[in-house]
């Protein structure tokens, strides 16, 4: 941990290399997190929709997953670190609008397994 | 938020711009929240297993991530509406059992960050 | 319930029936769930990316959702067969670093909504 989740809608022009690199250098900013421990996906969303109405909107939501234990305070940090870095890559396509959106999730701590195995 | 995420298995023949319009309009129409603020997408499970028999199997799931604060009433209601609507636009497969669940998930309100851009 | 997830990044050679086969096994095996109740995906990660260094790295992510109310034993017990699993169908690619890990995450028992239909 932690897992980090980017989706995005494919109305954006998003490189997903350098958001994740971006997501990335945010969430080992906040010093929580050994270098090698943060993984993080990008997954492009062909099939979406916000609302109702037929209006042009897109979206991206990074979802954060980690041990339990950290402050309530550690999280909102975290969060909005890595929202400024998503904003930072990201921009509205003409005429719509954009919202972006991160959470986080406390993984369960006790039955978390994890192996390292080297190729 | 909130987040809803439709996962169905690619042995089924659903229409996803349609079946995202239905779940959306039952989260419209519980009241619960803002029109613009209901932001879904769908998967398409391209590998996927059901059990460990060779039986002909298909599913679709359905999780709504909401901000904290509903009541276990209204978590239900929504879920039931949700579950509902798919049901309406999706049918079995010849020879097929097929599996719907709709889960509701609490988002950390607490950390959650969010962020409103016009293109 | 339960619903399993299996993420994977690209640069693994992984069979997803293979995997998902074993990783039902190890769900099934554990007692804990009806065999036709355990549904699983698996979900290749085009883009993805581990820490900030240009290292060759591979990772490997189950999630398992539960209905709650199983004991903190059987929760870790269950993510440890289902970790064994894994482990047993993927090799590190040479010169890589491969991280595996599994998750148990409750499902919201009292919203739950689940339809089973019949083709």
């Amino acid at each position: 941990m932690p897992h980090l989740t980017l989706e995005y809608t494919a109305n954006l022009a998003l490189d997903p290399a350098a958001a994740l690199a971006a997501i990335n250098a945010a969430a080992f900013d906040s010093g929580l997190f050994g270098e090698s421990d943060i993984k993080s996906r990008a997954l492009r969303l062909a099939d979406f929709r916000t609302g109702i109405e037929a209006t042009e909107r897109a979206y991206a939501h990074v979802r954060i997953a980690l041990l339990g234990g950290r402050t309530p305070g550690e999280r909102k940090e975290l969060a909005d670190a890595v929202l400024a870095a998503l904003t930072a890559v990201l921009a509205a396509p003409p005429g719509h609008e954009l919202q972006l959106s991160v959470e986080t999730v406390d993984l369960d701590r006790a039955s978390y397994a994890k192996a390292v195995v080297h190729g």
